[in-house]
């Protein structure tokens, strides 16, 4: 059983953001990687991606959507609800927040969480129209509300998270962390390139999850993952592919032979994720 | 023939200090690194503890007291000193200083340093009610006294040195270095999680040693360290423990396994640190 | 076929700056890195110092000169320029330039590079009497010029940059690459300590190349650049010695066997320059 803490399926408006949309570049980033384009990927179709998963032994997988700037490509939330009701046992949703729509993003929590189908919700704040880093205070009220109602939230803090470099830097996460001690938070991209930065802002604050997904794939700093994975953070690592940049039974090879202790597999592949979402 | 630069016995005020207050998180950091508690620190003996050092070969060690918010727990002065003198051949003192405590701080250093037990001064400033970084100018009175007086001093500067991970970036050693250049300078917790930022502070200033100790022991970025430790900073590593979270014989041994080339290891066990103290 | 991207020659003015003048220190820190002081360099004889290159396969080398701060020893660009003319199939010359100069540096660099011997700008803006940031709108008239004329310019940014750690954080680089999109910027000294995250602004900034030079061998944070050498950075990597500090052929061998993939080295040795520069 393994979950993967972030997939964009061929889908809706997935089709209309980035790693759709320029397929040549995304082929190319994979390559980089020394990785390959995922064939469903190239062929656009869903059904081969569940082919790819059941191949992978890849269980269930974190679809998040996105509220960003639109040139990095909206994805709907309304997408991904219809995504999670026509596969209702394989997907979880993570709707996207513009923490900046303030009471409105709050209702629609309230709404599509609280009472609907999503179980989380994620945020590109470095990527809105006004870049925010994650500890701005703007951004509190939707922290808060989701500490209140015990809802995860994923905030995609590293590589291309802002206008530049500092936009990663996990010191806005080490903030927020100790501001709401009660709420979940995992890092998607893990925080890189501050790569044994997070790794310590993650330790030290139990309540945030790191998932470096595919920047743990030959991606300069990928031993301190593996590091963490064996050693401190061997309860709250996670796995994840982004696909499609890194297919799914490529990724999950690659997790395997990479250096994380056999005994560990499990929790990385799914017992840390599963404690998370409480499955 | 080795020194252990950072031990905590289970004595006086040492033991209303976290690693002896909360055994069991003490613990959960032991086996997250992948040590095991020493059974002197279960048991609160010094005794054991001796006996402990014995089995690895451990001659010297030496003794930080702690003034810093009560929060942390003070280790007194007067504990420390009662201890070296009940075991004068064995342990080596720095004295905790409150840099804010201003003239009275000075004359303390004078009192036990210059004219009694103590061998160094030792600092904690992340620490403190009012939390500084290292070059903040309220410290500097204590600098240049250590530097006209040829007192090594201190400074815990890595992990949880303070509210957040910037307190632990080593651009405060880079500014304290080099305006007093002749102060012996050892970073305790060796700048973690800012390993290679750290490590060339050091190696870019000729007064600054590193121990980065407890988190050398299977935290990310521990190749690093190895890579200091052989080459450009092989004379200027030391060895340590922060003793209880790891105990003797198992860090003596993955320090010996680590990658640390064998003609490099009684630098790295005695000799570096015999020569900064004047031993 | 090689190309070396850093090379001070025993020759004029050269022999006035740090690397000739304090051969203590060279050997010192060439014995630091593992590494041997070259006999050319202790003879200070051009000479050898080309049966040296000849006996590693180094076929070219790029030659920076130096404007900065007197302290480090200025690199007169005529005496550059007098080495070009005497080897004129066997080095690349790269003119140092001090933006501060204004129109001055300005009209240099179109009488040197642009209608002169010169191929590049080279500059080392933290070592400057006034230290400046790579990102100081002061020197973006440079920046502009070197763009529109298609210019490469080297910055060295890594190390001892600057005043402190600072100087050599890659944010100046992330600020620029992105401002100045068609200017082709070669990092010297990596970035180093700022590893991987002068490794993300170069994988996101397609103008960025990195020349880690003399600390890629056995400086901490190694492992993270041969990653890049092999996988997202493959085409952006550049080889250098930073002679007289790592010799040539001891120089070549370590980056034949510091774990860059077989098929990578053609790449790292020759192409990413060739293409670079235009050969």
């Amino acid at each position: 059983m393994i979950i993967d803490f972030r997939v964009r399926p061929p889908y809706g408006s997935f089709l209309n953001a980035v790693p759709y949309k320029d397929l040549v570049r995304t082929e190319f980033v994979c390559n980089r990687m020394g990785m390959h384009l995922p064939e469903a990927a190239r062929q656009k179709s869903v059904e081969m991606m569940l082919a790819e998963m059941d191949a992978a032994g890849i269980t269930k997988a974190i679809i998040p959507a996105r509220k960003t700037n639109p040139n990095y490509g909206i994805v709907d939330n309304d997408d991904v609800q219809h995504f999670l009701e026509t596969y209702p046992e394989r997907f979880i949703g993570f709707m996207g927040v513009d923490p900046l729509e303030g009471d409105t993003a709050l209702e629609e929590i309230v709404q599509r969480v609280v009472n609907g189908r999503f179980t989380g919700v994620i945020m590109e704040v470095g990527m809105l129209s006004t870049p925010l880093y994650a500890d701005d205070e703007r951004i509190w009220p939707v922290y808060q509300l989701c500490e209140e109602k015990k809802i995860p939230v994923i905030l995609m803090n590293g590589a291309n998270a802002g206008p530049d470099v500092s936009y990663s830097n996990p010191i806005s996460i080490d903030h927020i962390a100790v501001k709401f001690p009660q709420l979940k938070i995992v890092i998607s991209h893990g925080g890189w390139p501050w790569v044994t930065e997070m790794l310590h802002v993650a330790w030290r604050r139990p309540n945030v999850y790191v998932s470096p997904d595919m920047y743990m794939v030959n991606f300069p700093g990928w031993q301190d993952y593996v590091t963490a994975a064996n050693y401190v953070l061997r309860d709250r690592f996670l796995f994840g592919t982004a696909y499609p940049f890194v297919p799914f039974e490529e990724g999950v090879a690659y997790f395997k032979n990479c250096g994380i202790l056999e005994d560990r597999l499990p929790d990385l592949f799914y017992n840390n994720a599963a404690r998370l979402l409480g499955l």
